[in-house]
């Protein structure tokens, strides 16, 4: 058969590599043949974090092979995973989002709990199965958790997800808030990417209800540093909308010092973010205070709406 | 909000009874306010269970209200669930099949294995919470493992399902195989049942690719003495197709004894089921050798054939 390949989301995030490269090792001590990959590019984030740990980021595929087996971590709907999941053999799911376009033909393990990040969920995993955390494991895992809350400040934030981090920061032995303000900012720096990439860094495809969308999301330190490419990225999302025939693309501009956003609207359905916020776009743009977290604060808002 | 509900899938099997009880307990235990409920009548092997302790069968619902809070037991697919789940807030499954047809809007607690039986999985989740597996516990989850892999005859039973049983036998402090053998034969005395009863009492609507399909079951003692009874069955197996717009509908008449099964087969794609096991049906019937379980030797190839 070869080896199970376990991925996160298309797009990756720091989430999504480290609990790839945790259940890696998770599964290993359990005595399955595995290996992490991942679906797209490393972002400066994450690479902050490899770079700090001194480990490769995992190789990259684009596609599996009909009967591959496969864990998913960090997500489970097949718009936001490998190309061909659909003739995959999804053997695992480890994840935090909603279920949505999920579906096997035979039974799984599935992993699901409503915490801030993937990795949290591993870290009870290990507890369970009594695998010990070793201080590169607990890097990784408060990477993640740090990189998904945003500093613990992001809705999706629950206690157990701080508890969990307090418990991870004494055996990583690093100061906890200085690491992760110096990760989130390694983030940040994205003056090197191109427009097209900026739209793509951190992109989920979703169906709100019939509304075919895409919601993106750039953290930054200084929303009018990153408003000043405001008609480069215009230029970018409308191509995005016409050559896959969206509805609707938000690009959220997350401000991670003050915990606000700024988005950019198009799509013949932008009118659904006026609607949802009770905001007025004026060109095609508009701030929305307190807004961190696409899954609490944006998707089940616009589902609602839609 | 009121209590959250707990329930198992519609036409309710031991399992299905038994784990919306034994999830009642755990989430109790965590200080959640929830209550067990049914989708649908007892049937003899679980009364049979609940007489031996002592205890009342939860109370049976018809429709949840919107917004309703919900866990589901031995299930996740809507159909085979209470009426209105699709407006209902689901906050937890616990599960021991394929996942289809199922959606959220928003995270929630998930927890799958391939294990033979759900009641596996809530033995497992009370080790980890560390909640005490009294002996009324024990029975109750023997019970829906025995229920659900026939004594551990069926291919879905697992070593692990068969090493919990073990575990709970000591704590039960009874003999599984002569205890597990009369509650099996309780479920099958069918005798005071009608046709319809029949077709309906383990039913599972599902849809194999496009083929709109029932897949009923029924346990026995022995196929030639309920075969007497062919005719009844296939009249209202076909009041049932007309009625329902299926395709096809199939009843599996299974030996638990000799863990054989035979099959009366009607609906338009009943051709799916001669090319699934290479059979011709005569007088829509063909048996099926060492065919036991609808999850692993039924649905699948079904589904392939499709």
């Amino acid at each position: 058969m070869g080896k199970i390949l376990i991925f996160g989301h298309k797009n990756p995030d720091t989430d999504s590599i480290l609990s790839a490269l945790l259940m890696e090792k998770f599964d290993k001590n359990l005595g399955f043949d595995v290996e992490a990959v991942r679906l797209g590019n490393v972002n400066k984030e994450t690479q902050y974090v490899l770079d700090y740990l001194g480990i490769e980021a995992p190789r990259m595929i684009d596609e599996v092979l009909d009967g591959q087996e496969v864990v998913l971590v960090d997500h489970n709907e097949f718009a936001q995973s490998v190309n061909n999941i659909e003739n995959a053999t999804i053997t695992c799911v480890v994840d935090h989002h909603r279920i949505c376009d999920f579906k096997t033909s035979a039974p799984l393990y599935y992993r699901a709990e409503p915490l801030g990040c993937t990795a949290s969920i591993m870290y009870k995993k290990y507890m369970e199965e009594n695998i010990k955390i070793e201080r590169n494991d607990a890097i990784l895992m408060l990477s993640a958790i740090i990189s998904d809350t945003l500093l613990f400040k992001s809705p999706t934030c629950t206690e157990e997800d701080v508890k969990i981090a307090k418990e991870l920061e004494k055996i990583a032995n690093i100061n906890m808030e200085e690491y992760g303000l110096n990760m989130l900012k390694a983030g940040t720096d994205l003056s090197d990417l191109t427009a097209d990439e900026l739209i793509t860094l951190d992109s989920k495809e979703v169906m709100l209800k019939d509304v075919k969308a895409k919601i993106a999301q750039v953290n930054t330190a200084s929303i009018p540093d990153m408003l000043k490419r405001k008609s480069e990225l215009e230029n970018s999302i409308a191509n995005t909308v016409n050559n896959e025939g969206l509805d609707l693309f938000v690009l959220a501009i997350t401000d991670i010092i003050e915990s606000n956003s700024q988005v950019i609207v198009l799509g013949k359905r932008a009118d659904l973010v006026e609607k949802s916020y009770n905001v007025k776009l004026v060109d095609n743009t508009a701030f929305l205070p307190g807004v961190v977290s696409r899954k609490k604060q944006i998707l089940p808002i616009l589902t609602e709406n839609a």
